[in-house]
């Protein structure tokens, strides 16, 4: 089962609620993009590269949705959608590259006229073409699903090369088939070296306020009968001082430009920690994820979300904090390129310097 | 109310039970020491002068339990009572620390006599001296209780000069009355700091597993009017980063004859982010707490706790990680004194060289 599909049957997205796994296994269906980006908001569906395909899918959504019977009107309806979907969620780059791509895809930009025209002799034709832009809105959106899968199992196999037999990897957050259409980044990485026989074991960063850790990656592991044991996050760096760690690895929902890895609150000192004990860093991401529109990290957008998050935790019943107690919950940081050892793309692994060997794995094809 | 307390009507402890605090605030009564043990294990009562001061009325419970006649069967008795309260918990140092001051302050080691001895003669005189040694244990508890607060005053008094009018400081754990018998030692500091006057702001680290930073801390520092926000432990670092941080303080369990510094887990991880940034870090601890014994923190025992305390967390009813999952769970960590700006005892903040300064903070008298 992908974390996400479109259902063919019955023309919508279908997704895994990932928000109480693993105490509920559940498939949402979401028929209109509002829906897909209110799924993405609420963290329904999380992981920048699944973020990506649930935007192509919420276009998809988009265009059938529509009442329009022109290109423009149709193009002009996918802007708003696109809009709508791009403001879910800030921080991943994959939501606008999804976008971007879909939409460029059918409607490339030198076609598109500027004004509405007069079409009256051309409205069957028009109906008849709109149909078809539809489909090739979805036709695309499947494109980038089917692409995650396929470039997350090359991304697995070049960052397996670096998984020794006997090692003790630290993960953080999830960045499995969930957090993904299928597969994974780093936790694909982790699966290909277990696949290929590797004998590894895994701290699994529980990964606050959301848990995706705990509750994800955890969940994911069992599935794949590889050994871990579940680690708070702030015990990183005891684990890795007592040189019982030999990798760490993490995924990212936007690297910029010189290498600054914005992903998931806590990953910048997990790799302070490695740093520290001389252990090696990754970073596990589609070229997809590269913005080489932002020089560093300190242009990339960060998601401040709800206290609640924080605060939710009942432990025997009990609210943990005091009732009126407040927090702040700022949902990624930025871990500076000179504490990132490598960058694992589909199209290799990226050593410093990032910013001369990034946009040369961007552009490279395989 | 102090956080433990000998009910001299009923000759026995009363703790606050820390484990369900802000929920539910109950004071439990222990009337033999196994029971005194068997609280610092379970962690009714934490923090590592608070776990000093239970320590010795542990003692004064012992004393009052034993069926001696004699100073020696006395003696004998409460060293094997100071054995199982010695070995409650293995990493704070205040706990071996309270069992010797009270034991070579009642029974001087050259005034112990090695045999039995005849002392059929003296029976009586052995009864009252019983007695007598008993109410001098107590006296010895409750002299330790009773510095440790004049103690915690005299460290924050020290510490609150490095804290400055605006300041923002990230606080680990729980250091504050209930880690002491009263006041705290790092929260002593802030709530000295916001006595004086001074417009400060804690972001509060939330302390997994055990929570105390928003269990325990939170609600001190609401019964206080001391602002502050919780957030994850692995936020610390954004904060750091994004320069909205000027203090960094934590408590210790065990400072080395170096100066490394035995904390709460995850202080480690605090204390790099600090530096990386050039935010100052401090550790706040009476000189009970520093262990000259020890050459460097290496050689300090760091508990590892049962891993349900990582696992027991649920989310809406649920639990948060899969039925089998297995966890690590140590509770402490070494912060290597390089990364420690100053330690802030009663006896004034002392800075690097830590090997040469410390000695001379243990020793002085104020």
């Amino acid at each position: 089962m992908r974390t996400l599909k479109w259902n063919y049957d019955k023309n919508l997205l279908e997704m895994i609620d990932q928000r109480l796994l693993p105490g509920e296994f559940k498939i949402i269906e979401f028929d209109t993009y509002q829906k897909v980006a209110q799924a993405i908001t609420d963290m329904v569906v999380r992981g920048a590269p699944a973020i990506g395909g649930a935007a192509g899918f919420g276009l998809a959504a988009a265009a059938f949705q529509s009442a329009a019977s022109t290109p423009e009107e149709l193009h002009r309806d996918l802007k708003v959608a696109a809009k709508v979907l791009g403001q879910a969620r800030p921080t991943a780059v994959n939501l606008a590259w999804a976008l971007d791509r879909v939409l460029n895809e059918v409607f490339p930009p030198l076609l598109i006229g500027e004004g509405p025209g007069v079409r009256s002799d051309a409205e069957v034709r028009s109906n008849a073409e709109v149909m078809s832009l539809c489909q090739a809105i979805l036709t695309e959106a499947q494109r980038i699903a089917d692409e995650d899968v396929e470039i997350n199992k090359r991304m697995a196999r070049h960052g397996a090369e670096l998984i020794e037999d006997g090692d003790t990897i630290i993960h953080h957050c999830n960045t499995g088939a969930l957090a993904t259409v299928d597969w994974g980044t780093a936790l694909g990485v982790i699966r290909t070296a277990h696949e290929q026989g590797k004998n590894i074991h895994v701290l699994v960063d529980e990964t606050r306020p959301r848990l995706q850790g705990a509750r994800l990656t955890a969940w994911e592991l069992e599935q794949y009968g590889i050994p871990y044991d579940i680690i708070s996050d702030n015990a990183a760096g005891y684990f890795l001082r007592t040189g019982q760690v030999q990798k760490v690895v993490f995924g990212a929902d936007r690297v910029a430009a010189n290498g600054d890895v914005a992903n998931k609150i806590g990953t910048y000192m997990l790799a302070l920690a490695a740093r520290d004990n001389s252990v090696p860093a990754y970073s596990v991401v589609p070229t997809s994820t590269i913005d080489l529109t932002l020089p560093t990290g300190e242009e990339i957008p960060i998601e401040e979300r709800e206290e609640a998050e924080v605060l939710a935790l009942t432990l025997k019943g009990l609210q943990v904090s005091p009732a009126n107690a407040s927090a702040r919950n700022p949902a990624f940081d930025v871990t500076p390129h000179r504490l990132v050892t490598g960058i694992v793309t589909e199209n290799g692994v990226v050593y410093p310097p990032f910013d001369k060997n990034l946009p040369k794995a961007v552009k490279s094809e395989t």
